[in-house]
């Protein structure tokens, strides 16, 4: 029964690793085998609340441990491409904190290899295993909400700082995931502003506009220098309106009918009749279940079927183009930068 | 005694002009003479709400009247310029609705002739005098949020569409107004974007970012077509941070004494030592005034001291220059575009 | 045309009677033809207010005037009774602010000299009158609600302070109205605890239960020393629970899709077998209407038409007897109290 | 250096049990030996997350485990007595869930037993580890309140039913135990409501009056039938008021600079001079520190020192004094019910 279970190794047990290692080892079907950390400290902590996991210093340990399928890594972004590449080479599946790598090409190195080797290569956008997130697709995609007009997202907190990313690929990377998970359109262009007011700490505000084919816009705003934590996106679209606030502790959902009536077309010139449609509001029920649980359960069952991912390497690797698109804006201060062209994005089946 | 009462003309009886007078009216330093609007229909509200004041379909009746020391003037933004011109050349002190005109040539011009003729040309910017506005300002004066890191701004609920401006012109010129007056640092450049959803119409969304010479940043984000009605200011600072929520009906403003405290310089590449400050959150009793009461009231105290007001024609025309400039930006993605020469603005004595 | 609207004149211009001066000012089918105070003070802010509308010290010159047809009274509630009978004396149509009277008693000899000259007798309960308690009466009455297990509500705010009444008088006298309203059966008793924190002041804080045949529990928390103001009603039924927050701008009423499914019946000692029902969560469009508006037009409709209000004084009645009762168990720190002889209330036409 | 740890044993790892292992396990100053359930399913849940920790169904083993210090106890209510009085027997110290016992004759008991055989006996009354309430007894010890005026809790939400104890036992315990904590005064008498929606269940709504010697009150509503969770406690003092809002995630406590200012004495019949104040609002930063964890560790100290722990036994004793004569007053719809000789608590040392 225990030969069974998926085998697990986690790389990096700082903030996000010890969720990793409490999700991999409640799941039924996984077990952490071992978890290694730079810090003697860190795996003190691991091995106080998981005495039955074992714990090394060095990572290659968990490479070279057979009984590993698959590693998890939980270390700081500049390393994740090393790590990656090492793990996928020493034929494990491997599931990455996000961002996938700090550049495309990485990303693209890191999809090559993995296809090569048929492995799993699955980065760990989160929010997209959320019951919210998951609810807003599905209204969006059964076409209750209507045409897409806008996406727009604050998400901010006070910290935590990243001394090797930016604010962008610390929380706007949350962002870009869900909005490439819950649109049918991808980005053409991107404009995005900055600024930092820790001297020699990267950028620790940001705000980006995305650009679509069509009329639909998304903007995010992200800030580590805000008093108070906001997670807050309104969705607009021609029949309803998503107001999805993460940090209400239930009600995460909200969905308006409000909108715009026409009436007829334009007429005189400064006559243009605008109605406004103001009916009831509807807070979907949500299970409560912990996102991350739902991911790792689906981390291993596309290890079992070879189904593909959601949040998969090929999705990992456009949030990272916008990414770097929007650090190029940033660096002009807005200006626009065009992305790779666009297309209309596969249903998943 | 009621010879000494400020005569009052206002021109415009449509969404704003029955604020204007009720307050000129209940004002106990001005009266209101009469009221001219194009809908007869209109005019019978004023005649109903107000049997004691006369109406007229032709705001000419109103320049000509000896009675009408200041007019006052709530019409669509493209009427703004020549009813202003018209009133200073008849003698008229005026105060218009915001913004003060729809070009900044035309704002020059303005405050060309009421300097000539020596009258009190205002423009109403009713938030400045808000107890909330002018709280935040004592704050940011007197030092207690310590260095402005940033303003950012949320402006949004469903409506009102306007035909003749877009939304930046109807909402983000409250921000804009705000911004100059709290702030002792001019922009610099701005970047903006923005975009339409309904055929026809002006933009119903935008963003715009405020480049200062300073680390300092402002954005504003301002929409027609969201399912809630926000007003949201999050001021930030060295030493202190502020949210402003408008739509509270107390505890508009509340300041956090949470920050950043930085552990020395740089260490190594990869080890910013950054804590985070996190005390106690203050809200200050704020008086229950209203503040259009409070503006009229400052109108007929510089018209009788000679006075400059707070939102004097002068400040309204930077803001004016700022929206042309956003606009600009709007057309062209977000690629930035430079404001005039950045100087620090005098301190009202 | 002014012939055909209804005369009224208002008796009291403190606190409430401003806002019955220009509800009934602004209705289509009434007019106010006199207002009478014994400050003169008050009456100069009336006559600003309201140029065209007579003003007098003595009521008198009211109930004499043959242009009244009803009078509007909203004066301290020890002068209810003597003021309203006057009234009726006199051949008006009468309107009284909440409560009737200070005792059963004395609504019980109004209510007969109404009868027996035929007049429109009806107490202003403005709660009745708004979107958010017609629409929860209309789900109580059509089922959605299911078998109602409890009305629990919080109504409490700094101040007022009245000198002649205590706060369940002043407070708790809106939910005994409502409770009669949407509810379909009387209470059968009461228990009521009150405490005074000013010496010398009537009670500032009371609990109220009611007890009814059913299982139904109703229960009132007032309070006129809370730092916040809370109006909060919750209203659990078999089917759904509704949540009325009136300090909400918007989303006043929330409609919960939850409770619990009993599994069989009660098994061992300590097993009940019970499970909880948590579905969606939904909040009707409410109109925008000011209550007092529909309330006045509903008062002339009633003179018009001979209907029974709304609002009757049998209504008022019932709710004088409740309060009553309630303080009667408030001398006594909660005693219970027994109420007249219960019996359903039979449905308005 | 493992020897010195304190050794627990948990009996019964239901709903509260694996709380209790977790912060027992976490502590540095204690370990847990075994746990004991009747259900091996639920062991079978411990072994899992502790595999170090031994179990049994019989909890007599854990009675005659010599390296067992002390015994926490988290099984139902009508087993607290029974238990306890065996673990004291067997020389443990012991540390029960709330309440302590059923009857305050069986608490009597435990603390006979408890004071012979020299062991610590402490309640888990969590709440009074939380940083907010240990900050509000901060604040009304030192004065800055005032007088308190009132305690008014309101305690709900949907769930949990419990077959062998009503909702005052479970819900209302919580308030009687901070009541008793932050006063310096205990009540006199006490009136209660309750009422059963669930045939054959104990009540699962209640509202309860405390009345105090002075004129001080406190009124305390739970409810296991609400849509929403709310837990809500305003307190009114002379000087200050507080309002304390445990489901919110940061500001749980807020302190309104508000109340009330008397203008002289009374003067004529229905003249009393009360004027408002109405201040700012303060809102203390408090650690975000686990309250159980603050417990379990308060509890290891008390066996070591021989402290008297804040949550004692004696306190214990008066919150289920007050619940018997609150269970006797719902019974009676409301009468009042006198409690034991008032006298001040002594304060701690």
């Amino acid at each position: 029964m225990q030969n069974s279970l998926v085998g697990i190794g986690v790389i990096g047990y700082g903030y996000w690793g010890p969720n990793l290692v409490r999700n991999f080892a409640n799941s039924e079907c996984s077990r952490v085998v071992s978890v290694s950390d730079l810090s003697p400290a860190k795996l003190a902590t691991s091995k106080r609340l998981h005495p039955e996991i074992e714990t090394t210093t060095d990572f290659r340990d968990i490479l070279q441990d057979h009984r590993v399928d698959a590693v998890a890594i939980a270390t700081p972004v500049h390393t994740h491409y090393e790590l990656a590449l090492a793990a996928l080479r020493a034929g494990k599946h491997v599931f990455v904190e996000k961002p996938l790598a700090p550049t495309s090409d990485q990303v693209r190195r890191l999809i090559e290899e993995a296809d090569k080797r048929n492995l799993v290569l699955m980065v760990d956008h989160t929010f997209l295993y959320t019951p919210a997130v998951q609810k807003i697709r599905e209204l969006v995609h059964e076409g209750a909400i209507g045409e897409i007009y806008y996406y727009d997202s604050i998400r901010s907190s006070l910290g935590l700082f990243q001394s090797d990313v930016n604010v962008i690929w610390d929380l706007a990377v949350h962002d870009m995931s869900i909005i490439q998970y819950i649109l049918n359109e991808e980005p053409v262009a991107v404009s995005a502003t900055g600024s930092c007011h820790v001297s020699g700490a990267p950028e620790n505000m940001a705000h980006i506009t995305l650009f679509f084919q069509s009329s639909c816009v998304a903007h995010v705003s992200v800030n580590w220098l805000s008093p108070i934590k906001v997670r807050q996106t309104f969705i607009g679209g021609s029949r309803k309106m998503i107001v999805y606030d993460d940090v209400e502790p239930t009600e995460k959902i909200k969905i308006y009918d409000k909108g715009i009536t026409l009436d007829g077309s334009l007429e005189k010139a400064h006559q243009l009749r605008i109605g406004y449609r103001a009916g009831d509001m509807w807070a979907p029920h949500l299970a409560a279940k912990e996102a991350l649980q739902t991911e790792v359960k689906h981390f291993v069952d596309c290890l079992r079927t070879g189904e593909t991912p959601i949040s998969s390497a090929q999705s990992g690797l456009k949030v990272v183009e916008i990414l770097e698109a929007a650090s190029r804006s940033i660096k002009e201060q807005g200006r626009p930068v065009r992305l790779g062209q666009s297309h209309k994005i596969p249903e998943r089946a």
